[in-house]
């Protein structure tokens, strides 16, 4: 049931637009994956995510561990019936979680030993449980467990860890039952260029479905990001998606669509949003500023979405000062809806083969 | 351009049913009014209000003068572009808020001397400020300002109090301006049956577009309750909309429109969505209860509301338990559903003639 096809590909740049599909349908590529880290896109009803043109998103098997539980969220007839989304669904492997919200005792061969940072329960999170896990949860494309260490990190660190992370992905594909969901390798080997080398040539020979590059967007460079992810994308195949994770920016996500990655996640846009920080074409809106407090016109004038048809920069920034939930809402529609429309304008670009133009422009989304 | 009809009169109680015509449409009655405290009623988007079937809602005027600030709404076209919401609007006094948000200093025959609640900002609340307040917002419908004492109160401050309420509704009579709006009096008098008569009489002998009935749900019992609406409704014209201000459970809401009142607001259905309890035919759902956990049913079976049409209690849930957004988005629409269902079926039973069935229903609705 999983089938990734490259539609066009731009002449100027790497770039590629395509088609996934999957058993709970298809998503346009290059697309942005909205963030559900606990079963919920914060603040976004799932018909309110149909509206502003989300085709999958991510969930974080972590928290599905820690709460509700797996094997609840299993009898409840899976998460996609759980969270009432019947589009496509990406889980994560729960590593990067592990790593950056538990207290993590032990990173070793057999896997991550955390505790829970909910109530301090002590679990061991391995390669053949995180597949388990996301099995269970029964998500459309499931990922390999990987170490995401921090930047910086000595070269002799990120060696014996870009490492351990391929062993990790040898033993998930291994364990692996469901034959129509797909199952991605991650990419690690930090900023060092040879490492991430040898990281996608070893996944290659092993096979997935896809390929994601983690570790990236944690403090360093952009140039250092770019280099990194034009190096693993040389060794990975044309013919599978390749997923930026946690990247990013918007013209972030523009430059690494350039090199051909197909697939992006952030909690930028959703997270800005409830921060009172909107993106529009024009620049960055900070809506707490002064300068909106008698504002009639709405964030984006050009912008279609429900939050620019139907109030303005005033209301909303009354909102976000008096701590209104409807402030999240409407500003994580809008944001949400930026997103949607960049990968729709990165697609089109590529159709009609002048991405390059495209992508020079969204210099200007600022934020 | 405002406009009271009652169209049809419950031969078993005193309870009708009509229709309110103002500027920016009609009202069913009886009504029940969600709070948009602050210009925006929680949780709720304007286009999610109209699904659920609200057809007005009342903002706090003591809100709005406090932040954004009057001058600033009315400069933006007034409350109903301000918040993006075109049909009709109730705006209160202020007085209730000044007495139970602010630090009040004195409350003289003059007005409220408060200190805002935000930044400790000195104000002076007058029956004249606060029509040119609500003229300002612009809402369709406005009311005098009143003294809502605590309860209990001395027999002696109540009277006391009752007459000042009468004395500042002649003076906000006399210095309305704009003539397509309503202006209500309120019936204050507490428990004392004498007094409810008495300001029920002298607020009728002005002439009033509507009369509410105050200074009730603060703590007195259901019986007193009674007793006070039912002693005012007594002196208050037939062809005038009668409101009972913050009232309230959805049995104490049949009982008053048994009484002939016409129009409720109240904050139970939202706050308690927030808080998770959940009202339902069959009783109140608590969704954090255990017995839930598991539970793949919707929060009601009978209920046509997005919320039980594609998610379980399970999922509320466990959104309550992660503290998400989504968790007081979806429980609010439930609960307002469920209020605009209870005041339709109100309506309907009236002009069916069987409201006396009707009403002994509703008392199965608990929380």
């Amino acid at each position: 049931m999983f089938k990734f096809e490259v539609l066009k590909t731009d002449p100027g740049t790497g770039a590629r637009t395509g088609r996934i599909q999957t058993p709970h349908g298809a998503i346009d590529t290059p697309c942005f994956m909205p963030v559900a880290t606990q079963a919920t896109v914060k603040a976004m009803t799932p018909r309110a995510l149909e509206e502003i043109g989300a085709q999958v998103l991510i969930v974080n098997a972590y928290h599905m561990y820690l709460r509700p539980g797996v094997q609840r969220v299993r009898e409840l007839g899976g998460l996609h019936e759980f969270m009432g989304w019947s589009g496509p669904l990406v889980t994560d492997s729960g590593g990067f979680q592990a790593l950056s919200l538990a207290k993590v005792s032990e990173v070793a061969k057999d896997g991550i030993m955390f505790q829970s940072h909910l109530d301090g329960t002590k679990y061991k999170l391995t390669p053949e449980g995180s597949i388990d896990i996301q099995e269970a949860l029964g998500a459309d494309i499931m990922m390999c467990l990987d170490e995401c260490p921090p930047f910086p990190s000595t070269r002799e660190y990120m060696e014996k860890s870009a490492r351990l992370t391929v062993s990790w992905a040898r033993r998930c594909r291994e364990v692996r039952v469901s034959g129509d969901k797909a199952l991605f390798g991650i990419v690690q080997g930090g900023v060092y260029e040879d490492l991430r080398e040898e990281s996608a040539r070893d996944l290659e020979g092993m096979g997935f479905d896809g390929y994601a590059i983690g570790g990236l967007g944690i403090g360093e460079s952009k140039e250092q990001r770019l280099r990194a992810t034009g190096t693993a994308v040389q060794y990975l195949p044309d013919g599978k998606p390749r997923y930026l994770m946690g990247v990013g920016l918007p013209e972030d996500i523009a430059r690494a669509a350039a090199l051909g990655m197909d697939m992006f996640d952030c909690v930028i846009p959703t997270r800005n949003a409830r921060n009172g920080t909107l993106f529009t074409n024009h620049g960055k809106v900070v809506i707490k500023n002064a300068r909106y407090a008698d504002d009639s016109g709405p964030v984006d004038e050009d912008c279609g979405c429900y939050t620019c048809s139907a109030f303005s920069k005033a209301y909303l920034r009354h909102l976000y000062l008096a701590g209104e939930i409807l402030a999240s809402i409407l500003m994580t529609m809008h944001n949400l809806y930026f997103y949607s429309q960049l990968m729709t304008g990165i697609r089109e670009s590529i159709f009609r083969g002048d991405f390059s133009g495209f992508k020079s422009m969204t210099g200007a989304s600022g934020a």
